[in-house]
Formats: C-alpha cells, structure tokens, sequence
C-alpha cells in the first residue's frame, strides 16, 4: 500500500502520485466521492462493500467476463491476488504492476501496458463476480472445491420470451466491471486484468459503453437511453441505506451455503439490442405510451413531474392514461412485492447489424439481493406483456454473485475459500 | 439560419441557445476553435474546409459508411440537401429537424431522437465524404451520371500484405465522421443523418472509437494507442497551413476531371485490429525496437525529445541504434519524396475476438491530397518491412473524396453535382 506507484511507475509525477494521495484522504469506505477540490476523481477499490455498484455511476464502461480455463484451485486462488492487488493500484491512478510501463527491463515485457501513461485516476471502479461455472462447470464437474458453496440462486438465468441469446455474449466463470470517466482508463484496466490472467482465464466476452444511462446518487441528473427518454428515474441510490439492505445487499441469513457473500450482491448483465430504425419510425405518442413517461421530461403519463409517482388508475380517452402494457407500470415494485434493484446500465453502439442498422442498445446492469424475487419475475412479466419489447431484442444475458467489500489484506471473495 | 433550434426544439433553454451563439461568433471559418471563455465548444459546419480534418482532434468518434440504395440523382441530391441542415443545425447544438425531439406532434414521429436533449454542441464535427460507388457501382454503372467527374484517385484501395478485409467492415458510396467530446452527441448525429437517410442510404459499417490517437494542433499532447506508444508525434498540425497545402487539401489542378474537389482532399480509413495479448508479451526493448521511439517519452532511439528528428544514420551495438524495420523509419516522409499526411484516428475496442482476447486497435483515419503519393506507397512498405506488422491485422479499408467546405446557401459536394 505504501509503494510509490503511479501510471509511470516510480518514476511517476505529479497526477498519479496525486491521485494516490485522493485515494487514501478516501479513507476505507468504498461508497464515498473522494476527489479532493479540484484535485483527481478516485475511489477507494477497498471497503465494506465493492465499489462500482453505489459509487456515483460514471461515464463510460469496459464490461468483461471470463472463462476460467485452468482446474487448479491454487491458479484461481492465485490469480484473485493478483487482480485485487492491481486493481487496487489501479483505481489509485497506479500501474497494473508494481514496476510500471516503462520503468521496467528491456529485456522483459512490461507489467503495464502503457495506454493510461498520465491520466488520473478518473473515477476508476473495478467489481469483481463470479459466475455459477465457478462452482460447478457445464458438466456439473466441481473444479475448485467450491460446489457446497454455490448459492441457491446462482444459477443460469432462464431463457425469458424474446432472449434471442448469442452464447458468445452470454455467461462467464468470473467477470469484472470497470467504470471511469475516461474510457481508456477504463479499457486500461480490463486490459490488464485479462493480461495478468492469461493462462488462467480467457475472455469470454467484453462489452464497452458509452454512455451512463443510471444515476445512482440523488446528485446526478438522470441520463437518456437510446430510445431518446430518460431511463433510471425510480433507480435505487445510494442515500437509500435502507433500501439498499433491503434489495442489494445480500444479508448473512439470506442463504446458510453462502455467508461468504453476506455484504455482496447478485449482478445482473442483459445486452438489449435496440431496434433503433423501427423505434424512430414511431409516433411521439405512441413511444410515450409504451415506456408511460414525457419523452421530455420524464414525468409519468399521469402528470407531475419526473420523480412524481405514476398514477396507474387515472382514467385516460380509452383506458387508463398509462396504458396496461406500459414499461413504467410493468415494472414497478408494486407489481412486484416492493422489488426494487440497483441499475447501472450504459448505452451501446457496437457497427452495425445484418439490416443496415446500427448494432445499438442498451447494456443492462443491476445489482440486486436476490435475482429469484428481485429480477426473473420483473423480467417475465416484461418479457410477456410490456409494450417496449416489440423494439427489443435480448443478445446477452450473464448473471454473477458479487462478493463483498475486500478488507485490508485480504484479497477479493477470500471468504469463498476460507 | 435564425431559427431558434436546440436539442430540445423551440422550447429549449440556455444551453443550447449558447451553443447557436458559440457557432454563429466562430464566423465562417471551420478551423478555429469556438468556444468562448466557459462557454460551450462548437465548431461552424461552413467554412472554406470541412471542419472535422484540422479542427482540434475530438476525444470520441463515431464513423459511418453507407451504401446508396437509390439510384435517382434527385433523391441523392436531396439527402445531401437534408444531411447539411441537420448536420449544420446539430453542430450547433441543436436538434437534428426543426421541430425536435418532444415539440412535435403527437401523431408523427420525432424530427430528433431524443438522447442527446440537454447535452452541448460538445465540440460537434461531422464531415462527409464521397466514395468511388458513387461514381462507379460494382458492375461499372454511373447510376447518378457523376462518372465523368470521378477523380482519378478516388478508385478501391489496392490489395496490401497483411490486409485481411472484411467487406462489412470496408469500403462505402457515402462516408460521415462524427467526432466530438461526448460520445453520446456523435452517436446522435451518426444515428439521425442514418435515420434521415433512411430509404436512400443504408449503414454499410460504422465504428466508434473512444480515444483519440492523434493531435491535430500544437496546442495538445500527444495522445496513446493501445501498443501503450504516443501516436502521431510527427503529425501534421493545423498551424502548418502552407504543409497543409501541400499535403492534405486538393488543388484546382490536381485534376481536370474533378475541380469539384478543390479545398476538399482524400480521406482513408483502416480498421486496424492489433493483437494486443502478443504484443504485451514482448519485451520492452523490443517493443521500442518495432517502433523506433521510447515508450515513456516518445522520442526516437537516436535520442533527443518526442519532437526531435529521428537520426536513422546513427550507429548502434548491433546496426543502427534506429533499426531497419522500425516503424518510425519506414514511414518516415524522407522515403517518400516528403509525403506527409494528417493523421485523425481513434482507439476502439469492439468486444472480443474469437481467441479469448479483446477485438481491439487502431482505427486510422488520414485526410491527404493524392493517395497515389501519400498513402498507397507508404502502405505498401510498411505492409511489406514494418516489424509492427507482425502485431496487425488490417481488418477494414476504404477511400473517400472528402469535398471542400460547404458556402452559406449551398449544400454539402453541391459542386459535383453543378
């Protein structure tokens, strides 16, 4: 913790070492900002819960899952070590590795890649998961010892009405989700991640966004999907300790296998590819109708203003003013038995489809307590009646338990394999 | 031209309406840089040149490349006429149609999508450029009569060692670059001129890239690539006018065929994927050694700083201390007849590869007078001795005439079709 790494290795100046320096006035709490006035954005990567999931939600995404390819506990064990010890440098605006890009041999590859020479820390957030092929591969085979620990509710998603799933964009063994205001920070990280594991792990799939369509603190102005309309409205955030317990947090008691990821959270990962074409063909207030809010101001078709609560009885010209098969009704908590979850989604562009369209959507990210009460019902009903749908197309679909915050010395899900 | 346009229509407020204002004190010139004091940053779409080459290089692109599925000159013309006011409207910070994304009818759709409502001109560029289809389809067919003014430099790019082209991923009638400092307003402006063009045009290919490898002025630093090198240290820059003349814009009698093209020049793109868990794997001397500069500060092997001239003759322990296949070398304008081209290109990360690696690069974007002598001979060497080449896959290629500016009345190319 007290070497002097930065970007540039020890030779570094005056932003990395200062973004060290943000990092540790950030103390050990993972939720708090840490930018000193004026000084460089960084978070902490250590503390009660990981950061990246109530930390204010960034600009932009590098999203990665793996598949582990070796069968030795030791090798997994031993790559976990090496990421948290990276990660952390590197949200502190450090290299990957201890020695730097540049500072190193010439006679040995360098143990960072070099990219994110000079650029601050920004915000940078690495979250780690792990998938259910962790516990127990495609053949059921128990590679780590690590079976009696899988949660009950870690398993693959089921397949939900319109999942036109790519396997190739789909699942993982371990992923990791790297937030920063700088995109190349961020691809910086995961880049390096993947390199540290080479050998170990290969990259399943890797998702990149631009564009936040969350906010997860009451301070962020709420951001627009590509359907042109503000999306994350009635998101949980941060303020909501309580809340957050309720629906992110998995508690000690949740499930007796699992203490291990008591303080941690289940991700949810869904690539919905917009049919943006057909969608910008739509009348104004037809697409009002589907997702039940003002395109401009994202005020509930029942009246008020953004945050006001729909009013899902009030009478329109023919029905109720927010249609039945509304989005904002469909998946609204009452629905639900007070469901609620933690999104941090990003917008998409990734070339272009068969049709002469653009590959776009959304990258749909929540963290969430329990996916069997908190995401596969809320998906079913949406998957079955809502309206939007008819412009979605589900290519990804991941789920992961999120261990908790990594203490002091410890290294990331250690409890896993105590 | 007055009216009072903005991402949220008529009713928007002060951003927006500043950013009009930005655009209207830049005057007529596409080259300077706009921004008042705090104010936001924009670009005039109207100038001698087409803003977009040497504007400052933006951190965020978005590329398309269409193909034309008409075959009436008028209905071409007419999308031209359309692309220059939504491109001129949204440069400012407006919206993509006169009415925008939540003022309209109820009963139509939307003239704007919606997603970039609230956001600044962000220093918004779009530049368009004409591909060889458009003079000439695949079977030889002028389908707009523009055959008799096709330069004769606007052909298919040969064939390079090393290319491994993906049609999808190359060539194109109509080409548009969107860069600016928010990827969500590139995205926008990309996705309205393809949603405007709808019927006329269909994306043959698009591409985001999400850091900038090149500057474009004297004022900015030297930006990374994913090899972890700064990029585009010899650049030509915007200060360099008489080198630009030379070098990057078409001269009235370049070619009798195409006067259209005068002020305008050639645009280049090539999709270069770089095989990034190989490269890292390399020690750091080689790594210097493929370049021919220092990875910490850019300068060359022969020493000095990042702007000192390489010298190739300097001895080394083993030949030249600037080897023979260093990449610096082999580009260098002295093996060219002092060829120099303006470099605008981007890093991109596009998911995965099907290795368990991260589909990731260089997109290259040159703007150039005569790709007969400033690009196809270059290319060729370097395909043929670079020692980089070992660590490239050029994925996707094409070749635009990119016209000159567009004057108050007209509209984008109106001269090729006078």
């Amino acid at each position: 913790m007290a070497l002097p790494v930065s970007r540039r290795g020890l030779l570094g100046g005056g932003v990395a070492a200062a973004g060290v320096a943000g990092a540790f006035l950030a103390g050990r709490s993972s939720e708090g900002a840490t930018a000193e006035p004026d000084g460089p954005l960084s978070y902490a990567f250590r503390g009660e819960h990981q950061a990246g999931i109530v930390t204010p939600a960034q600009d932009r995404l590098h999203f990665a899952a793996f598949d582990v390819t070796t069968e030795s506990r030791e090798e997994l064990i031993a790559l976990l070590v090496a990421w948290t010890e990276a990660a952390e440098r590197m949200t502190a605006g450090g290299s990957a590795g201890p020695i730097g890009p540049v500072e190193g041999a010439y006679n040995l590859p360098p143990d960072d890649t070099g990219e994110a020479i000079g650029l601050p820390p920004s915000g940078l957030t690495i979250t780690f998961g792990f998938g259910p092929g962790l516990f127990r591969d495609a053949d059921g085979k128990d590679r780590f010892g690590l079976a009696d620990r899988q949660p009950d509710a870690l398993t693959t998603l089921p397949h939900f009405p319109g999942d036109n799933l790519q396997p190739g964009r789909s699942y993982g063994d371990l992923c990791i989700q790297a937030c920063a205001q700088d995109p190349q920070v961020a691809v910086h990280a995961i880049r390096n991640l993947a390199r540290i594991g080479f050998g170990t792990v290969a990259v399943r799939w890797s998702q990149l966004g631009f564009g936040r369509t969350s906010s997860t603190t009451t301070s962020q102005s709420t951001p627009r999907n590509l359907f042109g309309f503000k999306d994350g409205t009635a998101n949980l955030k941060a303020e909501e300790s309580a809340a957050l317990d309720e629906h992110v947090w998995v508690a000690a008691d949740d499930d007796a296998k699992a203490a291990w990821l008591a303080g941690g959270s289940y991700l949810v990962t869904r690539r919905i590819n917009m049919t943006i074409e057909v969608w910008d063909r739509q009348p104004l207030g037809d697409q009002e109708a589907f997702v039940g809010r003002s395109k401009d101001t994202g005020a509930p078709l029942s009246g008020g203003g953004e945050f006001t609560e729909p009013d899902f009885d009030m009478p329109g010209s023919d029905g109720p003013v927010i249609p039945a098969d509304a989005h904002v009704r469909l998946v609204h908590p009452d629905l639900h038995g007070g469901a609620r979850m933690l999104r941090r989604g990003y917008n998409f562009v990734d070339g272009t489809d068969d049709l002469g369209g653009l590959n776009a959507g959304l990258f749909f990210i929540a963290y969430l307590r329990d996916p069997r009460t908190h995401f596969i019902p809320i998906q079913l009903l949406m998957a079955k009646q809502d309206a939007l749908m008819e412009y979605l197309k589900v290519t990804g679909s991941a789920l992961f338990a999120v261990p908790p915050g990594t203490a002091p010395g410890e290294y990331v899900g250690q409890a896993l394999f105590a």
